[in-house]
Order: structure tokens, then sequence, then C-alpha cells
């Protein structure tokens, strides 16, 4: 390990999430920036595996900092998950004269990584890319800012018509098993209600909510509700269930998808992606490997991978007063 | 009836629309103009028999041009289909000096205003809104070009992690018995097939297509569906049989809903919205009733109400040409 | 000029327009389809002259519908206008083996293009591409629905802070010889009037109305100019006039300059630049040849060369009307 | 002051900014949830004065959460500066039986109401909302998120018609002492150079940047500015600079001005005010004052009102590097 990095490699995978690009860009600037090679894997591990590598210099990556998705590609592997599909992948990156590796994607894909770096001592640095910001060790990652902006303006919408009609409407966002999306949302589009998996507010209460909002005179409400929330099977069932309870409410249901991962990136993960890419290659090139790269408390710091993924960030008690008194 | 206007009403009704509020705003700064006095009339047909009536001035319709959703709101009235419903809503607007009555919305709200017309020989003009463009006698309806525009903006958002990820979405938009929306923004957006009740493709024809652009090497697919087609029950079980016949694809399905109808309306449809609010107060000044105001080859025209209701807008089979040759 | 076309060529010229790129995508995409091959042309006529020229497939254009600005990329020519200059573009043309060409922008591209059309006969057709809205024989240019809601938007935003602060902005938009711009958006963003070229209001008027405005209570005012408007040497000196005339208003001037041309097409101007590169590939392979095509009343239309150069659009009487109606 | 404070008065002064709106409807609904009446004070200061004051009851704030401006108005007020106007507005505070004020504004705002505490011992709190982020005691203030997305949307279109003709643009944006916007909207843009009032670059450096950069095959350029930069008198000057020296360069320059501080406030600005405007009133609750409310390292921190104004938020050095990295 203590031959010089003359290449990096970069690649995304999981769920793509808004600036993956801007922060791709920025590995490949760094590297142009401090004279290394730079090469791009095209979808995730299955490319590493299959050797889909790509050279790329700073032109290549021009005019993508503004581009939603992943001009890398992103991918599950199966077989990265074997050993034969690891020992694959680490002798294309050997044969391509690749010294270290920056992996952007969430959980998965740094688990993915700390195995590989187990196995085979690789260099590797991550960079948390995954709207649903559920990385312990970062206080945001890349995509999240973008994903809240799409889903406000979303919501904004279907309240000209929620308030033109006197609707109930149920909007269920993305985070399976965080709700930061639904929390930061829900505040910021004025949702009536926010249910969330790390809270449980029962059946009960949210029926309670609602009748007091109709007393307090609201004709219209948006309650935004996380994948991950546990009442009801889904929000379709949730919508079934309260009208039921409400036969004369107008209720309908939203179930965002997959919008929320796409559009140009806020400049602020612009930025971020921008900080985390260019630290990811002085962090290779200074020996340091197994960390992710993160900002906490607007500086860059470093985590261990095995941390960022077993550990979880609690949702905010201030935020949940906020929204529980701005909804009065 | 041929004693001199000198108040007129306004009303939205039916689904709403974005640039109802220009129009609203036109109507009534056209009455300030022409110097007759407007109310207002709250949640449609409905207010007219309660007799939910506001006083509007040209400063109270300030800031509203840009607003979507509707600032008298809307809303579906069963009292007025009866009889002693009409009655009331005819004496309401009597008591109140109204001497017409300007309508804006679709296919319901025309009907209604026939049958009142015909009740009572009450003049009365309508003003095509509706996201759905399915009104005879003008070449669009207020709100079709802003959700032409809210939808490519949003499949562009799924593109981009349609195409990071090589997955085929089919995505619902509205349009129950017209595929107008389809259509224009399968185009718009670059979809690989567009389905439409008008032109029933057929599965197999489908499903060929889809083979056909695989071979072709497209990694990624977008199906623009309108909630009228007639393959499968509905969407989320047309991506069911695909996944059957292609089970190595990642198909995902996304409803987009009723954020179709909300947002701040496009520049064409703010004109449009103006153009037709103050045609419309012209018309009944100058003691016309029982047309709708739309907009021919650039000009304002009139149509009667029984026409607009009963004949359809045909799809366009150049467009059906030019969707099937950009999609190669 | 009986051989068979075998080979589109296809370029863009002058100020470009959000929409350019999807109609060199319907023009690939229906070169493809009539099995003739395609190359585009880089910088306009002046890429013709150094033979800058890439064979384009259907696939070279995926992802392309939704970007502004022109992949093509677009510059003045001053070569093309010297004979040396265009007979290099000629033999550069059959030296590619291209039948036909066809021509993307405004009145300038159609010069250029009619003259190399009475030189060398060679098939040519124009396609309509710039925001001005200022060309004779068709309805709508590509990139004007677009640049009209660029504008609407900004205003939306300078409103914000107009009716906060209770000020006065001037707001230039594009239009050096036409004022479509500046009355349609002037409309549709709600100003208080309207300075267009084709409609010499004089200072003393706006005078009067800016008086009379305030004396109707509006706190705030917005003044859209096209650039072409000859009341003061510019917008700047205009406001200085204006706060000479009135020292207690709070007067702001703003440019809104070339962020007009940029940003991802509206699904209008999509759909039309897809029906006209179709059109425009049609009529060529049906030995059409010194037209422009264009949209007349919902219909592809054509439209000789010359008289899309020479004819203009006039200002639609009823629209001056409307804007005098709705700022009441 | 050891009486309860029963009545909590808000105003906003100084430049608006997108999410005073949202901080106000915080501050109104957390005084309903903590029992206590609110009242608005139109136009900041001079409002006081006049006692142009409206009670505001939870329902008065709806769906203003992402409305631009703010609708409390804000001015200048020069009456503010002498002793009789700040004695009328105390007794107007008095009359109106307010037991405590908050002030949402930037430096200006907090100097006026420390003067105001000085003299009558009144309970104050500051609110942070700006654009320009030049606010100590506070990680970001509101506004500065949703300007710089502004800012990066624009510049993102400017650059599609920059790279479609090869040009050099000069796009100044807001920030007089401050350079924070220039900086992150410059590397969130991908600008080739970005000039800021903390940091000289120097004439001849960015001469060197620009010719390095066309060395480099870059064929467009976009110069972030920040209108307190010191080169040259001002942006358009510094273009005709440039213009001597590079005569061939095709250069532009754009003032992207008030839109800047318009339009619906981000997610993250919604979030923050609501944040913010809730802690404001906690804290006059609590028998605070004199502090301003912020957020530092993700808490609602305090710090005084003399700071906020005198100190200084430092340029990380860490984003000047960034800036450098990625624009290679």
């Amino acid at each position: 390990m203590n031959e010089p990095i003359n290449k990096i490699a970069v690649l995304t995978s999981g769920g793509d999430a808004p600036g993956m690009n801007a922060a791709i860009r920025a590995v490949v600037r760094a590297c142009t920036y401090y004279r290394v090679d730079c090469i791009g894997v095209y979808r995730g591990y299955q490319g590493l595996i299959e050797g889909d590598f790509k050279e790329l210099s700073a032109r290549h990556v021009s005019n993508i900092i503004n581009k939603g998705g992943t001009i890398l590609k992103s991918a599950r592997s199966q077989d990265f998950r074997t050993e034969e599909g690891r020992e694959k992948a680490y002798k294309n990156l050997k044969k391509a004269g690749v010294g270290a590796l920056v992996i952007i994607g969430g959980d998965g894909t740094f688990t993915g990584g700390l195995k590989f770096i187990q196995e085979y001592n690789f260099p590797i640095i991550g960079i948390p890319g995954t709207i649903d910001n559920d990385i312990y060790g970062t206080d945001r990652t890349i995509g999240y800012d973008t994903a809240l902006n799409t889903v406000v303006e979303v919501i904004d919408k279907i309240r000209d018509t929620a308030s033109s009609h006197n609707r109930l409407f149920f909007i269920e966002v993305m985070g399976r098993d965080a709700g930061f999306i639904a929390l930061n949302t829900g505040i910021g589009a004025g949702a009536e209600e926010i249910l969330i998996p790390e809270k449980d507010l029962g059946l009960d209460r949210l029926v309670d909510s609602l009748k007091t909002s109709k007393e307090k005179g609201k004709t219209s409400s948006i309650v935004v509700v996380s994948e991950g929330d546990k009442i009801g099977k889904n929000v379709f069932e949730l919508g079934d269930h309260i009208k039921e309870i409400f036969p004369d409410y107008d209720i309908r249901v939203s179930v965002l998808g997959h919008m929320q991962r796409g559009g140009a990136p806020s400049c602020s993960d612009r930025v971020l992606a921008s900080r985390l890419g260019v630290a990811a290659v002085e962090h290779l090139l200074d020996r340091s490997s197994g960390v992710m790269v993160g900002v906490t408390n607007n500086q860059v710091t470093t985590v261990g991978l095995n941390k960022a993924i077993k550990m979880n960030n609690d949702i905010d008690k201030e935020l949940l007063k906020v929204a529980e008194i701005t909804s009065v």
C-alpha cells in the first residue's frame, strides 16, 4: 500500500441522487489538479466486475454540475456480493493501474466498500450520496436538499387545488427508514400533520388532529406521510380508513415517487458535492482509507465507514415541536 | 332581458385549473373598465344557491394573476341539479341585482349554465377553464398549457433517475376521456411510447414496441399513459402485466395525480385567461348569452354552449405521426 | 436536382433559442425514420465553410429534447457573406454527399440560405428558431413560448420585492424590433404599463399613467419595456427621467438580458420543434425547397423564405386592449 | 419589565428576503400556541411610528409560507432615527398593549432595535432575514439559500446560450460587502472565475486565468462578480476593460439585480424561518431580550444584537480552494 497513487477510480452506486454528477466532476477535477489520472466506472460495482471503465479528463465533466442523475449510471450488483465477483473487480482495478477508489452512494454502497477493503486492503473513500439523509457522520447527504425542494414545490401545487376544493390530501414522500424528508417538507409545506416512522402518532391521535383542524375552520388539509410510517399498511389504506371515519371528507392520496430523485441539484447540494469530491481525493492522496467524508458543523470531516453504516441520525425533537407549533 | 346590466357575477366550477385566477381578475377589471359592478360567487353553483357572494373591485384581484387554484374556490353542487336549487340561485342573483353571469369551468359547468339559461333566460357566458383541453370551440382551454409544462418537468426528473438505472417507467397523466395531455407531453418529454384512449395501441403492439426499443439499445424507457387508456385495468396492472412478459425489466409506475392541476400558470395561460375574461364581459354587455368564448386560430371566437359540450376535439393525426417518428 | 436525396444536413444559426435541440432531434430522427443519413453542421454557416460536420444517428440526439441552447452551437459567419465562403460551403456539402439542408434560425439565417439557393440551387428548408417571434409565416417561433415563461417567472420574483417595498420597476425584456415578448409578458405578469416599439406611448402618457396608478392606490408598479422602445435612449435613461418627474418614487431598473435565451424549453416549444423538424425533412424528401415550415392555425404550413424575411407580423390590437383593460 | 407579556408585535425591515413570510407565520402561530396575542406592524419601524398595526391570528397567516416578499411590507424609516420618532413608536406599542417585539431583518434593523432597547428597555428579539448571509451569530440567514438557488438557476440558463455561442459572460450578483452569494453560486454554477470583495484577485490574475482557460480549450466562460468586488468601477467597466485586452472575445455582461430577492423560499429557508420564528417567541416569553436567534451547528442559538451587528463572518478558505480546484 505504499506505492504512490497515480490513478483514482470513481463510481456511483445505489439509488441515484441529484448532485452525484457534481461530486463526480469534483473528483475528476481534483485528480487533474493534483496530477493523478482518473477513471470512471460505469454501473457501480457491476461495472467494476465487468471492467466497464472510461478515462475521465477535466473536460469530460464540463456542464454536468447542473444535471440530475449520474453520468456513470448506477446499478445493484448481486455479483459483488460473491467472493468471485470481488476478485474480478480487484483484478480489473489492478490491471487498469488504479490505486484508489471513490465510492458515491449510501448504506449498501459503503457495506460493499468495507468488505472490499477488508479483503484486499484497497484504499477507498466514501461520499454520502442519497436523498434520504440517513447516513451517520454527515449533517447532510448529497441530494437531500434538492429532494426537499422538489417535494415542497409539488406540495405547493397540490395545495393550490386542495384549497380550491376543501380537500384532505395524504401525500407520501420517500424515506423507508427515516422521516427526515417527511418532517422537513411537512414543516416547509405547512402540512397540517406529518407521519414519520420515528414517532408513531397512532391512528387515534391522527383522527383527533384532523377533527381539531376541522373545528378550527381549516377547509383543506395536507398530511405528509413518510414511506416508512406504520399507520395503515400503506398510504392508500390509510386514506380509505380515514374516509370510513370521516365519510363526508373529500380525500385524495398522492404518492410522489421517483420524481423525488431527479432534477437539477440545488446550489447547496452542488457546493456540498464539490467539497466532498475534492476532499475524497485529498484524503486518498494523504493515504487515508475506510472513511466517509461528510460535513459536520460546516466543516469537512471524516467518519469510519463502519460507523456511517451502523449508527443512526436521530430526528431532532426541536423540529417535531416546531412542526406541532406551526400547524396550530 | 332588456334592462341594462349593472352588475356581473363570476364563478368557477368543476376541477380547478391554473389560470382561473387570471380569468377572474380579467372579468373583474373589465367590469371596472366598463363601469359595471362585479361580484364573486364562492364555491361555484353551490355558492350561488347559498348566496355566498362578495363584491370584487380591481384591487381585490391584485397579485392573483400568478396564483394557481381559484380564489373563488370550486365545488360540485348536487343542489344545483334540482329545480329547487336553481330557483334559489336565481332569487339570490336577482336580490343582489346581478344582471349577468360568467361561468369558468368545463363540461359540467356549461351543462349547469345551459339549464339555467333555459329556465330563467338569465344571461350567461362560459369561459373554458380545465387542464384537459377537451372543450369544443376553442383551440386551448385555460390551464392546459400549464399542465403540459408541469408534466414534462416531472418526467424530465424521472428521466434523470430512469436513465441512471436503465429502467422502464409507466407514467400516468390526467385525461379520462381525452389523450391531449398524454400525447403532447409524451412528445415533449421524448417518451418511447404513448397510450391514449383515442387510439387503442393494444397490448401486443406495446410489447412489440418495447422489444424493438430494447433491440435498438435504448437502456431506459418512458411510457406515458393517459388515465383513460384501455390497456389493462389501470397503470399498475399494466406494469404488472409487462413485468410478466419481461421478467428482467426493472419496471416502475408513477401516477402524477393532482399536482397537474396546480402551480403558477404559464404566460400563455395567463394571456389566454386575460383575453377570455375581457371578452366574456364585453359579450355580456353586448347582450350576448348562451355562448362560450374561446380562441380559434388566434382570434377570440364564440360557440354555443350546447356545441361546446356535445362535440369533441379530435386528436391530430399529424401529432400521432410526429410521436411515432421522433421516438425511433 | 433530380438525384435522390440520401443525406440531409442540419445547422443552427443566429441567436440560440430553447427548443433548437428538440428541432435538431426531430430532423435527425425523421432522417432515420425515412432512411436517409443525417449530419450535423457545427457553428452554423461557419461550420459549413470549415467542413465541421458530424454524422448524427437517432441515439446521438437522445436526452437533448429538454436542453436549452443548441448542441450544434451557433455563430455568425462573415465568411458566408462572401462568394468565396459560400463556394467552400457548397463544395464541402457535395464532398460529404449531402443532398439537402435544414437551417434553424431567424431572419439572418434565412437570408443566407436564400442567397445559397439562388447561387447553387441547393435544396434548403428553414425552421423558425428565435425567441423574438418576429418571423412571418408562422404563428409562433421555436423558443418564444419558453422565453415568455422565463420572463414572467422573473417578473413574478421582482413583484415580490416590489410590493414589499412600494417600488416602481422598469424591466427591459428582449425584442429589438418587435414588442411581442414585452406585450405578452406585460399582460402575463400584470404589468401596470407596457412599452413597445410598435406603439409609441410617448413620455407624457406614461407619466399620466403612472400618476393615475398612484391615485388609484397602487403601491407598487411594474413597467415592462421592450429593448426596441423609443422613449428615452435606453431603460436606464428612462428611469432617470421618471425619477426627475417623481422625485419621491423609489425607482429600480432591471435588464433581464441573456437569461431569456436559455433554459429547458416549454412543452409547447418542444412539440412545435418536433413537428417542424419532422416537416422540414418530409418537405425536402418531397423535393420542396426555399420555404420555411411554420405553424399557422395549428396546421403545419410553408411560406417562401423571401416572404418570411420581408414581411412583418403585426401586433394584435385586441391584445393592446386587453393590456389596457386588465391594468386598470 | 416584570409584567407578563400578553401581546407580541412582529415587523420586517430592510431589504426583503424569501422566507420572511414563513418567519412571520411562525411568530404568529407560536403566539397562538403559547396563548399570547400577536399583532403585525406594517412597513417596519415606520409603521411602528405611525401605529400601522393589525391583529394577526393563526388563520391570517395561512398559505403564506411559500410566498416571497413580506406581507407586512418593509421600508426604511428616517423618522426612527430621531428620538421623537422612537418615542412615538414606544407610545404606540404601550397603547396597543404590546409587551415585546420581534424584528426580522439585517444589520440596520438590529441597530434600530438596539437603540430602542437602550432607551426604553423594551423586550426585543431579532431574526436574521437577509439574502446576503452577512450576519454574525448564525450559520445562515433567512433567504440566503433561496437566493443561491435563484442565482444558479439563472446562470444555468445563461450557460446554455454562452456555450452555444462560445462567449465570455460577466454576471454580477448581490453582496455589497460580502462575497458569500458570489462564492457559493460561482462554485454551484461551475464558474470559471469568481470575484469577491474579501479576496482581491487583481486584474492581472483575472487576465491570466482567462488566458489559461482559453488555452485549455474552454470555449465559453462564466465569471461571477460580487457587487462589492473592487476590480473596475463596476461590472460593465470590467467587461469593457477585458474587451480591450481580448478584442476577439465575445463578451456579455449581466446584472441579475432584484430578482435575487424574490421567489418562493426553498424548503431549507422555510424550515429555518419556522424554527427561528418559534424560538424568538419562546425566548421573549422566557424574558430574554436584546439577542438575535440564529442556527449554529444545526442548533438554535442566541447572540447579542450588538455582536450580530459588529462582527463579520469570514469567507471559508476551504471554499476558495474548492472553487479553484473545480474550475481547472
